[in-house]
C-alpha cells in the first residue's frame, strides 16, 4: 500500500478496525444461530446479539488487542478476549466449535465484497463521465489511426463511446467476480461441520449478505480469489488503454487533447509546451502493478490437501494493493477524463494535414463503381496521391483529382467533393451511440 | 502447439482449413446482407449464397491459396482470388467495402467460440466423472490434512465434491468468457461503417451465432480476449490443484490413491513401488503454461488509437496454445480421475496411524462441556496425547484416556468412545453433497 | 510493504530519511565537481563540501520538507530549500544545471545497491548455515525421491549441499545484478550533458561507489532494473524450492524434519502431531510475490522516447516490496534451516519401509553383470520384488532373494548383502562436497 | 513454434535429429570414459568411439526410432536400440549405469547452449548495425522528448548509441546466462553417482564443452534455466523498447523515420501515407511472448524432493518457443534498423516547430547567471514563451526575446542567438560515443 496511490475509503476496508468489526459480526451472528438451534443457551445468544445491536463494542482498542496477542500469540483469541470483556458470562459461547479460518476467510470475503462495491461505484462515476464527454464530442471529427498512421475520419465521441462500452463490460465482469468471491464458510477444521452445523453458516451468510460456500475445506477455495484478481487485472488493462490514448493525443506533434492543467500550475509557463501527461503515464504504471497480481493469485489456487497457508502472505499484499491501487487509478482516470482539455480545431488541422489522402480509399471505390477496373482506378488515384504526399500535404488531393482528365471523365467535381465529405464517416454515429448507451 | 499435448478436434479449429471456411462464411453472409439492402445486386447475392449452400468451395486447396499469397502478399485477397474461381462474375461483389480486419477479427471470435464450446464439453465430461467418483467414495473415510499435517477426518468423496464444485464454477466462468469474446465486427477501417452499413454486421453476426460488437475500431476490443485467456488461466490453476492432490496421495508414504497403472506396463514390476504420478506432474507443468498466457493477453488490451497489430503475433501463439493445451489437460485429468486407483484400506490405516490424536480436539471440547475449565481440559488431554505421540502412534489415545482417572471422572468409557467415532465427522456429508450436486 | 514481512535495516533503505541523505550527497558531490571544473566558484564548492563533512544537515526534518513541498509541489526543490538553510549564500549553486531525474535516478541506484548489499550479506549468512547443516548431515542416510516416490538412497547432507550450491549461484547472480543496476547518471534533460558536463557525473559516481552510466536519456535505462528484479525473482524461486522440501519432510506420514518448535509453544501439545510448517508455507507465498514483480519491471523497459514516467509508480511498489520481502524471506529461511529439527531415525525408518525394494535396481545390474540376460535378471528380481510389495514392506527383499535358488546360483549371500549396503550410495559424497564447498 | 516466426538454424537445434545426435554424443563419450576407468572393457569403448568418429550412425532414421518407441514406450531405449544396430556386441555397454535424465538433462543443456550461441551471434550482428547507423547519424539533430513532449535537442545517433549500449549489456547478460545453464550431469537416479562414477561426467562435460554440474539430483537444478529464460525476457523487453521508438517515429504527425518500404510494395501507393510500422508492432507482440515465458520457468524451480517431472512439459514449450521467437525477433529488428529510413529534414522541422521554446530553459539559466533573480528570469521568459505558444510556433522565441527590452538589458543579440545554438547540445556527443563504443 503506497500512501500516494491510496484513497481513504478503500484503505479503511483493509484497516485493523474494519477487520475486527467483521470478526465481531461473524462471531455474534454465529452465536445467534447457535442459540436458535440449541447449540448454546438461547438466552445467552440473545444477550450477545443485543449487545451487538447496542454497539457494546464501541471504539475498537487496537493497542489493547495487540497487547493480548503479544501474550496469546493468536490473533482471533486475542480479539475474543478483548471483545469478551464487553459481555457478561455469555462470552464463553463465542467461537464455540469454530476454527480461526471460519472467521478469517469469511472476513476476507466481506472485505473483497466491500472493495468490489466501492470499485463498482467508481466505475459508475467513470461511466457517467465518459458518457457525458462522449455526447459532448459525439460529432467532433478527428482522424482515426491504425498503426499510428492516419486511416479514416472518426469522431472523438466514438473514441469515448468505445471506452464507455469497455468499462461497462468491466463493470459486468466485476459484478460477477464479486459474487464469485463473496461466500461465507463456517465449516470447521476440514469443512465437515463436525463441530458446528451448517445452519450456523447459513445464518451468518445471510446476515453478511454473502452466499453460502457449498463445500469448503477449512478454507474457501482460492479459484474464487484468482478469478477476482484476474478480473481486476483486466480492468487495469483497460485503464492502460485509455491512458495510452490520452498520452498519444497529448504528444507535442499531435496535441489533440491534454490532461487538465490549471493556469497557475508551477514550473510550466516558461515552457508552455511542456505539459506532460504525467497522470496517464502514472496510470500506465499502476496498470502494470494491478495486472501483475493476477499471477500469484492464480498460483494460490493449488493449496495442499484441505489447506496450506501459503495463500495468506500473498493475500496480505494483493488484497489491499490490488483494490487500493485500482480504486485510486479509477478515480484518477475519472478525473483525467472529466477535465480532459479537448482541442477540436487541432483535430481538424491534423485531419487535414495529409491534403485529403485519407479519402483516397473512397475515391478508389467510387472509380471502381463508376466502371473502371480495380487496377486502373488504383493507378489514377496513385499518381495524384503521390504528388500530395511529396508536397507534405501542401497540395490537395481533391484539387488534383479535379484537374485530372481521366478522373474527371468518370467523376464530376461535385461527385468528387462528396467523396471528401466528412459526413460520410459520421452517418452511423447515431447507430453506434444507440447501441452503446441505449441499454444503460 | 506441441503435438504430444494436442488433440485432433481442438487442433482442427486452428487449422488453415477451418480458418478459410470461416472466412468464406463471413464473406458469403456479408454479401447476402449487402444484397438485401441493395448495396450489391440482389440476384448476385443470392447466387453467392446458393453457391455456399451447395458447398461450391469443396475441398480447400491450401497450396493453391499459398501460391497466390506468395504473389499478392495479402492473405485475404489470396483466399478471395482462389474462392472467386468457384463463382461466376458475381465474385466481384465479395468483400465489397470491407477491411481485412472485419474478416480476421470475426474469424478469431468464431474460433474462440468453437474452442470454448469444446472446452465446455470437456468440462462436462470431467464433471460427470468427478460426480461418479464422489458418489462412489462419499463415505470413504480419510484423514483431512491442513499444512500437510493430519487434522480431522473427512471423506474422499468430499475431496472430490470440492473438485466438482470448483470445476462447476469454472464451467460458469468459461460460458461467460465465451459469450464475452464471441462478437462480430464488420465496421470498416476505423469502425464507422463508412463503407459498409451496420446491417451487414447484424446479419453476419446472426448467421454465425455471434453477438454484434457494439462499437469496434477496425478491431474487436482486446479486453474481451484478455478476459477469455485469464479465465483459461484460472481453470488451469484448478487443474493444478487437483493434480497436486493426486501427486500427494500417491507419495510412497501416503499411497492413498494412484494414477491408473495397467498390470503389464513395462519397466515397473521389478520396482513395484515405483509408480510415478507422471500424468499429474505433467498437468502441473501444463497449468503453468496456460496460466502464463493470461499476461500477454492483458498486455494486448492497450492497442494504440484505433488499432495496432501488436496483438496479432501474441494471438498466433496463445490462441492455439492456450486452448489446445487446456483441452489436452482437461482430457488427461478426466482420464486420471476416471481410472484413479483408490485405496480405502490405506486411507483407514493412515487415519489410524496417530493413535487417535486426530480426535483430541473433540475430547477437549467434551471436557469443557462437561464443566472443566479450558485450561484444565487442555492439560488432561495433553498429558495423554504426549504419550501417544512419543509412542509414534503405537499407543491409543482412547485407551489412555479411559485409564486416566481425572478424565474418567467426567466422561464414561462409552462417552469417550463416542468421541472417537468417525460417524461424527460424516454426519453432514449428505448436506454438502446436496448443496454441490443438487443444482446440477 | 507489509510490516510483518519487513525488517528494519532493509526498510530503512527505503525511508524518506535515507532518500534525502542520498539526495544531499549527490547535490554536494555534484557541487564539488562543478567547483573543480570552474562551473561554480571553487571556494563556494569547498564550503558546501565542508558543510557536508561536518554534517551540517543534521537530523532531517521531514515534516519541514513536506510543508515546503506542499507549497512548491516539487519534491527536489522542497528538499533543496530546506537543505539550503543549513548553508550560506553558496546554496545558490546547488543543483546548478541539473534535472530532478539526475538526482532521483541516481538515488534509486544507490538504494538498490544498498539493498543488494544487504541481501548479499543475508545470502552469506544462509550459506554459512546451509554449509554447517550439510556437514552435520553429510552422511545421514535418507531416501531420495523422484516423483514423490522412493528412488535410491542419498544423504540429507547432499540435499543441503544442493541448496548451498543453488544459493551460491544466486549470490553470484545478485552480485552481477547489483553491479548492473548501480550506475550514476547526471546528464540533464535528455542525456546530452548540455548544462552540466560529464565530469560532474564522473565525480559523483566515484564518490557514491557507482559506475558511470555510459549513455542516459534523462533516465537510467530500465533494462538494468528489469535484470535486477528478475534476478530477485529467481532467488525467490530457490527459496520456494527449499521451503517446499521442508514442507514435504514435515508431512505427518514423512516427518523426517520439522521447523523448530519451542517446547512451550502454545496450542500444540494437546495435538502434538499438529506442528504445522507455517514458516515454509509462508515462504512459498512470499516467493510468489517476489517473482511476480519481475513482470512489471520488464514492462518498464520500453519507456517512450527519452523517457516517460510510467516506471515510477511501478518502482514505488516493487523497489521496497521486492527487496524488503526477499530480505525477510532470506532471514526467515535462514532461521528455519539453522534450527531445523532433523530426525535421522525416521529417515532410516522410511528408507527401510519398502523392505529393500529401493535396492532392486542394483540387484538387477549385478545379475546382468553375473552373465544373465537383462530379461531374465528382470524376471528374477520381479518375482521377489512383487512379494515384498504385496506385503507392504513387511517382507525383506534381501531375505527373499537369498531364498531364491536361481538368484543364489549367481550371487552369494554376501554378494547379495553387499548390494543392499548403503555405503555404496555414499561413496561419492566426499567428491560432491569437495565440488560444492571447496571453492568457497 | 509458429513457422512464420521461426528461422531454420534455430529451429534445427530443437529438431529430433539434433536431439538424437546429442544423445549419441553423450552415450559415446560416457562409454569412452567408462572404458578409461575400467567400468567397461577398454577395447569395446574404443570401438564405440571409433564408430562415432567414423560417423557410423549416418543419417538418423527418426521413423525407425519412433517405431521402436511405439513398442518400448521409452524414448532413450528406443534410440539406443536403433543406434546399437550400427555397432557390434560392444553396444551392450551403452548407457551402462546411467539414467534417462542423465541424457535428457545434459541434452537440454547442449541445446540451450547452442541456442544461446546463435542468439549471441545475432546480437553481434544487431550491434554492428546499430553502431553503423549511430555513427551515420551521430550529429543528426533531433528533438529529445520526455513524456512524449518536446524537451531539448539531442541527436538521432545518441538514440542509437543508447540502443547499442543496451544490447551490449544484453549480450553480457546472455553470455552469463548461457554459462549458467551449460552444465553436464551424469550422476544417476538421485545424483549420488551410485552406479556411474563422477569421472564419466567429467569426461562427457569436457567433450561437450559444458561445465560439470557440482551437485545434481537426477536433474540439473532449474534455477539455472529460470535465470536463462528470465534473461531472454529482459532482452525481449529491450527489443520492445527500440521497436516502440520506431513506431513512435513513424507516426503520421512525427514521421522522422520509417521501416523500409520498397518502392514496389503493393497496396500502399494510393495511400502513400499509409506505411504502417507493422514489423515493429509485430516485435512488440513477440516481446510480450518471450517475456511471459520467464514466469513458468521460475515456477519450475521448486521441484519436489530430488525431482518431479512437472518442468518437462513447460520446457517442451518454452525451450523452443522462447529461443526461436527471440532469434526471429532479433533478426527482424536487425533488418528494421539496418534499412530504417531516416528523415533528418523532418527531424529538423519538428525540432523547429515550437518556435524555439525548447531553448527556453537555457535562456532562463543565462538570465540567472546574468544576475537576475530566478523569479524575474522566469517571468521574462514566460511572457515571451506564452506568445510563441499561442501562435502555435509561428512566432520565434529568439526574435521575441531580442525585442524584449528587459531581456536585451541583460543579454545581447549574439548572446541570445548563442543560447539557441544547437551545437550547445551536441558538444558532448563525442564523449558519449567514446564511452559506448570505445570498449568494443
Amino acid at each position: 500500500m503506497i500512501p500516494r496511490y491510496s484513497r481513504p475509503e478503500m484503505t479503511a476496508i483493509w484497516s485493523a478496525e474494519n477487520r475486527y468489526r467483521i470478526w465481531w459480526q461473524i462471531e455474534v451472528f454465529a452465536a445467534e444461530a447457535m442459540g436458535k438451534i440449541g447449540m448454546i443457551p438461547a438466552e445467552d445468544a440473545r444477550t450477545i446479539r443485543a449487545a451487538y445491536d447496542a454497539d457494546a463494542l464501541g471504539e475498537i482498542d487496537i493497542d489493547a488487542i495487540d497487547a493480548i496477542e503479544a501474550v496469546t500469540k493468536h490473533d482471533v483469541i486475542a480479539f475474543l478476549t478483548w471483545a469478551g470483556e464487553k459481555l457478561g458470562p455469555e462470552k464463553r459461547w463465542l467461537h464455540q466449535g469454530m476454527t480461526s479460518s471460519d472467521v478469517l476467510d469469511t472476513t476476507l470475503a466481506v472485505q473483497l465484497k466491500q472493495a468490489a462495491d466501492l470499485l463498482i461505484r467508481e466505475l459508475d462515476v467513470l461511466l457517467e463521465v465518459l458518457k457525458r464527454r462522449a455526447e459532448e464530442h459525439k460529432l467532433t471529427p478527428t482522424i482515426g489511426r491504425s498503426h499510428g498512421i492516419h486511416a479514416e475520419p472518426t469522431t472523438f465521441g466514438l473514441k469515448l463511446a468505445q471506452a464507455y462500452a469497455e468499462f461497462a463490460r468491466n463493470r459486468t465482469r466485476l459484478v460477477a467476480a464479486r459474487d464469485d468471491v463473496a461466500t461465507c464458510a463456517i465449516s470447521g477444521a476440514v469443512g465437515t461441520f463436525a463441530n458446528v452445523p451448517p445452519e450456523v453458516e447459513v445464518h451468518v451468510a445471510a446476515e453478511l449478505g454473502l452466499a453460502v460456500e457449498p463445500v469448503s475445506t477449512q478454507v474457501i477455495p482460492r479459484d474464487r480469489h484468482a478469478m477476482f484478481f484476474a478480473t481486476l487485472g483486466v480492468i487495469a488493462s483497460s485503464i492502460e488503454r485509455l491512458a495510452t490514448e490520452v498520452r498519444h493525443l497529448q504528444r507535442t506533434e499531435v496535441l489533440e487533447a491534454e490532461e487538465y492543467f490549471s493556469p497557475g500550475q508551477k514550473g510550466s509557463s516558461a515552457m508552455p509546451h511542456k505539459r506532460n501527461p504525467v497522470l496517464t503515464e502514472n496510470l500506465t504504471g499502476l496498470a502494470r502493478m494491478v495486472r501483475s497480481y493476477a499471477l500469484p493469485a492464480m498460483e494460490n489456487v493449488a493449496l495442499w490437501h484441505e489447506r496450506d497457508i501459503s495463500h495468506s502472505s500473498v493475500e496480505r499484499y494483493i488484497g489491499p494493493d490490488a483494490t487500493i491501487t485500482l480504486d485510486f487509478a479509477l478515480g484518477r482516470l475519472t478525473g483525467v477524463m472529466d477535465k480532459l482539455l479537448v482541442y477540436p480545431e487541432r483535430m481538424q488541422k491534423n485531419l487535414d494535414r495529409m491534403g485529403g489522402l485519407v479519402h483516397s480509399q473512397r475515391v478508389l471505390l467510387a472509380l471502381t463503381q463508376a466502371g473502371l477496373s480495380r487496377e486502373d482506378s488504383y493507378s489514377l488515384v496513385q499518381r495524384n496521391a503521390m504528388k500530395v504526399w511529396e508536397s507534405d500535404g501542401q497540395l490537395s488531393l481533391l484539387e488534383l483529382l479535379k484537374g485530372d482528365d481521366e478522373v474527371r471523365a468518370r467523376l464530376s467535381d461535385s461527385e468528387l467533393a462528396k467523396l471528401f465529405d466528412l459526413d460520410h464517416h459520421l452517418k452511423h454515429v447515431d447507430t453506434i451511440f444507440a447501441r452503446v448507451f441505449a441499454a444503460q
